[in-house]
């Protein structure tokens, strides 16, 4: 068993086994935020016809060319096409054809001109102005070309791509099953948060924040509750919480101590250890196994180090099996807002929150960064890294970050 | 009523009518992106003793001032304190107590030292340097002082706060229904998307993309199909949807025109127009309605339109009656990565994508912006704002940009 691992490895150690779940068909109407299973080419042009962009009249820009307020143009009003009409009749030189917005252009006609631009007078309409030619056209394709590709595989859906998938006739979308992950929680000392708190105790709140995590990125969260601290109990429930999930998180009992005895069950139930302990601090504490092809994370019951340690290892895993492109966690520069007086002798991860003030990306880090804390996350956008051997950094003081949530 | 209103004086006209919809209780595991509907003050400290961080012994720093490699000192475990358990014994001077990560620290005692710093022998613990009083002791009220303002009404519960509402016991919250929104398609040029398409025909994707962004912002969109170009048609159908809805939304029918019938829809059936058009490029063509103190907005039939009309008048204004504190479009400013080469004779929104590079906010301006083109919203983040009587912009430029989706 390896330990101590970095986060690199980390990933190279579970990437072996990062099996894509399965897809479903649904309904496009149910799409947002699901995972496109396959890409999207357009079988068609968007629009499929030359269109007019409002109400006017369809006519020849050539006719047009000497029109002014003095010497205006006078054509003849042959046809009117509605929207969702065909055009019937050419136009013709000395012609125009009503038309509705959205309506296709007719054959012969090259330019549109609305209808608070020009005069009618029975059946002729007199024009003041040249126009040119493809003026006031919106053209076909002008949306998306046939065999464009529109979205690709792994693409998480957003109001648009539904329109767009819409436009193109698709009504049932081939997407990822959000994956299944069953949150088991240990320790002695924790209890329900319905029930009555017994001093000394301390009520399941990682759960309920990891939870909200796992949906936030598109995840099934399945709670089974807490489970006492004994090795065979625990593996028990790790057996029965993989029989009906794509993988698992546990929490408590993966430090160094007498009472810490995940690493025990998993043992006792032949799970397979792949490493215990990553380099990050907060959320070094992190034991990671797998069992019938599934990965177990053991995370700290400490909800501020779970919190970290989910978002750097578990989420992107998470994402990866649910299909995702974008799994990595994205990092981007920021400049701190205040001073983080804290020295660093070894790498640290601070949360807090991304403001973008006058151009720039600031970093606002909240002030309470314990294991144990769990509201500084609350509007938390960031995970900022505080280089190892750093001292107290001033204001403006430029740092990497990743992002945590949001869709940069 | 009037016509051609600037956005700020649509919201004026629009926030006489804002009134929240009710409020509902749900369990704390479904509340991700949910709305609080009253503030949350801790009625405790969390934790509520003081804890310890990590397995290890709990002593009294005075017996440790002369510790050293040398001189190490030798103190007697009295107990064992495992989580979730009370010690019984208060450490005096020459003492000391095992105790699990998470255990109350026994009285009399003020450090803990880990295992892993420790030395044992038999009921000895033996300790090679010194330790300050509150050293590696969680203090009560860490994570949350009792009476502290945890969370107000009006926010969006996030991972973090459903955890800290475990911590406090809050199993049942009270939250904002989601807004029922009804969508009424209208025009004749358009069909079903599963149906055939006929020629000069187009696919309802406007419905689509709006009914996900309806979504994106915490709603229930509820579309109703598409409706021919007929007022009374349009006008039985708008009554049927404000039956069931919170507000509604028709698109097509609201620019100048023979076709043009939604106006004429809701003066049959007797609504109170507050005002036709919008000083917005693209997006102007809105009609915003009331009827039975619901909001009924029409939008322009084209998406691209729709969609920059939706997001800068009707999302804020979903967001305002479900409850968000933070009903507004954010404003920040960006730079153009790009030259955006359209002089822009009136002020104009163009959507685009925020990404941030070497510390700086940079707006992607993507290629299509056409008032029928929804391609182009597919990932985008932002609707910049080009000034009235810009020319070409090269890359650089610094302009305004309303944040249309994510955490900022």
């Amino acid at each position: 068993m390896k330990t101590m691992v970095s986060l690199d490895e980390a990933f190279r150690l579970m990437s072996g086994m990062c099996q894509e779940i399965g897809t479903e068909n649904i309904d496009l109407m149910e799409t947002l935020n699901r995972v496109l299973a396959h890409d999207i080419l357009s079988a068609e042009n968007i629009p499929p016809f030359d269109r007019s962009p409002f109400d006017g009249y369809a006519m020849r820009a050539a006719d047009l060319a000497s029109a002014s307020a003095d010497q205006p143009v006078t054509l003849r009003v042959i046809a009117e096409v509605p929207a969702g009409n065909i055009p019937k009749l050419a136009v013709n030189p000395g012609q125009a054809t009503k038309i509705m917005t959205g309506a296709p252009i007719p054959h012969g006609a090259d330019c549109v001109v609305k209808f608070e631009k020009v005069s009618v007078d029975d059946a002729w309409v007199i024009v003041s102005a040249p126009f040119q030619s493809g003026q006031n056209i919106i053209p076909t394709g002008e949306d998306i070309e046939k065999g464009e590709m529109i979205a690709q595989k792994g693409v998480m859906i957003d109001p648009a791509l539904m329109g767009i998938l819409a436009s193109l006739g698709i009504a049932d979308v081939s997407v990822y099953l959000r994956p299944n992950v069953a949150i088991l929680s240990t320790g002695d000392e924790i209890v329900p948060i319905d029930a009555d708190l017994p001093s000394g105790k301390a009520r399941d709140s990682t759960a309920f924040a990891l939870a909200g995590a796992l949906r936030a990125i598109g995840a099934k969260p399945n709670y089974m509750g807490i489970v006492r601290d004994d090795a065979k109990a625990i593996g028990e429930a790790i057996e029965e919480g993989l029989r009906g999930a794509d993988m698992m998180i546990t929490t408590g009992g993966v430090s160094v101590g007498d009472y810490d005895l995940v690493k025990e069950a998993l043992q006792r139930i032949g799970a397979d250890i792949l490493f215990w302990r990553i380099r990050i601090k907060p959320g070094a504490a992190v034991l990671v196994a797998r069992k019938y092809g599934k990965m177990i994370l053991g995370l700290s019951g400490s909800p501020g180090a779970a919190m970290i340690s989910f978002q750097l290892l578990a989420a992107p895993y998470v994402r990866r099996i649910a299909g995702q492109d974008q799994w990595q966690n994205k990092e981007i520069d920021v400049t701190l807002s205040e001073w983080f007086k804290k020295p660093s002798p070894r790498k640290r991860l601070v949360r807090g929150r991304l403001l973008i003030e006058d151009g720039g990306a600031v970093m606002v880090v909240t002030e309470k960064q314990g294991n144990g804390v769990l509201s500084s996350f609350i509007g938390a956008s960031l995970l900022g890294v505080i280089p190892e051997d750093s001292g107290p950094l001033p204001p403006g003081t430029r740092i990497k970050a990743y992002v945590t949530r949001g869709v940069l």
